[in-house]
């Protein structure tokens, strides 16, 4: 793995509270690197089953941990946080939930002493749940973000740093109210409108389906998620979640008004302007390794059978192209594919030029 | 290509008025196949360009053209047809253009006599446009959407079917109100929304752009689209467009409205069901060649080198194994990558346990 090049940052014990995917996917990960992990948790049967898995140890009246994962349901987490802070006064807690400021409140509200407690929300996660589905390498290169306040002392923070950065994540601060907003923006919300655009197929012609294109595909493929997870996130960010969607409303008024008179005076540029804003919102993404930089793309078709692509691939690997992303594109009704590969645009001429050399239907 | 393994059906000459992206790629598809083809068009530089690429040679007076395909810019298509119509009074016209009513319109109101046209409806294209970025096989696979009417004699519609085979697209038969319909639904909606929601990430902090995920990229690829062209699509299928979009706000007041009081009566039922429903409008979406099966999916830890992939695909193309699908995710923050695999169900635990036991970081 990847952090295996470095040594490992954190020492002691890490208790890990709540051993479902995030929670045995961080032990999987600590144990590989010799670090100590003690699994808590309200499920004796999960227990078991993220010790067999290795992702820890059951723990013992004596343990003395340093740093306290809290990997609970969102709806209890806060309950956990205060009791371990109440339990372990030397440790410091942490805790996954992907909603940080109502975990805050709540605390808040208790009178509960925050010093030692930090919350972070790692963005990494799997359609399926559970220590079933963990993985060591879950975290790898994902953003872990580190909600810390002025209080926190800086012993605490480093040690959930260290924590992060032995599970390859990479760390990004935020204060909560900001990290639940960004993720309104650019997680929450996204979900909500792949959800209702998806819900527009649902009675849509069969000969309608049929005209479906890679567009329509893209913008509603996360709307498949899991409705029991998507409400539980939705209402705890609600707040956040309702301001972008009242935002997206206002465009999307103005789109209606301007198509529903187009040759009014300003629906030309209303539309015009809307789309065009799209354009550069879009471009704000990053691209490969949070870089900036553009790309440029040359697809080749290909036969639709085993080995074919491996071929296409290896003859690719021997040029020295580095492929900055790939997509395999299946042309329905025919056996054949379309791979598309995105490439620094310097390499473009020449990747054409030797792939067309060597047989390949190749197009910029 | 696929098609040169069947006859052409095509026979006689087929005249290609407008020589951009779409009728060039016509051009180069029937002219490879011995077809003999007729260019002609408003700009002499975009002629010359598509016969110096093989599209076709230029008109001459005693041309006797059987198939007409008018693939002239959208606001010019009718009057191109209308004229063609009169000007070759024994050939088939049809068009390419992506709007169908308006042009049907358009044509009845000037009192044309349309029995020998045939609107189509080729659902292929490119970002890039023009002659310099044909294609004889932008349409192989693609559905080609054949707009008749009643009193289209059997002889033409039977040439535009062979004129659809030979560019080897899928033919479906609908009425222009029905494929305007269908393509505000699937394609024309998606773009309006994916734009506007690309819109809200305009003004967004960088923090917040550094925690998007695939989720926000998948629903926001398509709002890079040009405007120059979208504003004429949405335009000319206004009023199905706004139809779906008032559709969608419907869906949207109902969520922002659960949203902003959770805790009322009926607002989680609201949440659930929108988001159920929208899990059930994205299952309507077909899969490879147009199959309705489910496939399953497996991930493939890999080194961010050149090579690695190559060597990954050669080896699942020796153990037999297809690929339905193929998807590369790049780890910020870290040189390596993440490749997606889609696979039959059946494929799945033979393809994770030899592909781990050939080293490969493998996971279900």
């Amino acid at each position: 793995m990847a952090q295996s090049a470095n040594a490992v940052r954190l020492s002691g014990t890490v208790r890990v509270v709540g051993a479902g995917l995030l929670g045995s996917s961080i032990g999987l990960a600590l144990t590989s690197q010799g670090v100590d992990v003690v699994l808590a948790g309200s499920s004796p049967t999960t227990l078991k089953l993220a010790v067999d898995l290795g992702a820890g140890r059951l723990a013992r009246a004596d343990d003395d941990p340093r740093v306290i994962v809290v990997c609970a349901p969102p709806d209890v987490t806060a309950d956990v946080i205060a009791r371990e802070l109440a339990d372990f006064p030397d440790a410091v807690v942490t805790d996954v939930a992907s909603v940080k400021l109502e975990i805050f409140n709540d605390l808040v509200a208790r009178g509960v002493d925050l010093t030692n407690y930090i919350g972070s929300h790692p963005l990494a996660g799997r359609e399926k749940g559970g220590a079933i589905s963990a993985q060591g390498d879950l975290f790898v290169g994902r953003p872990w973000v580190i909600c810390r306040d002025e209080e926190t002392p800086a012993w605490a923070l480093s040690l959930v740093e260290d924590l992060a950065a032995d599970l390859g994540a990479v760390v990004i601060e935020m204060g909560p109210d900001e990290h639940d907003a960004a993720v309104a923006l650019v997680s929450h919300v996204p979900q909500v409108i792949s959800s209702l655009l998806a819900k527009q197929l649902e009675s849509a012609s069969d000969n309608a389906i049929s005209l479906a294109g890679q567009g329509v595909r893209d913008t509603t493929r996360i709307a498949a998620s899991a409705p029991e997870l998507w409400i539980q996130i939705l209402s705890a960010n609600a707040e956040n979640v309702v301001g972008v969607l009242e935002s997206f409303r206002g465009d999307l008024d103005a789109m209606i008004q301007a198509l529903t008179d187009v040759d009014a005076a300003g629906a030309r540029t209303t539309i015009m302007t809307e789309l065009a804003a799209g354009n550069s919102g879009v471009s704000r993404l990053p691209g490969k390794h949070g870089s900036k930089r553009t790309y440029a793309s040359i697809t080749v078709l290909v036969d639709d059978k085993p080995g074919q692509i491996a071929r296409l691939l290896t003859e690719v690997g021997e040029l020295g192209i580095n492929l900055e992303d790939m997509r395999l594109e299946h042309v329905e009704g025919a056996q054949m594919g379309l791979v598309e590969f995105t490439v620094l645009p310097e390499v473009v001429a020449r990747a054409v030029s030797e792939l067309d050399a060597r047989g390949w239907r190749v197009h910029q």
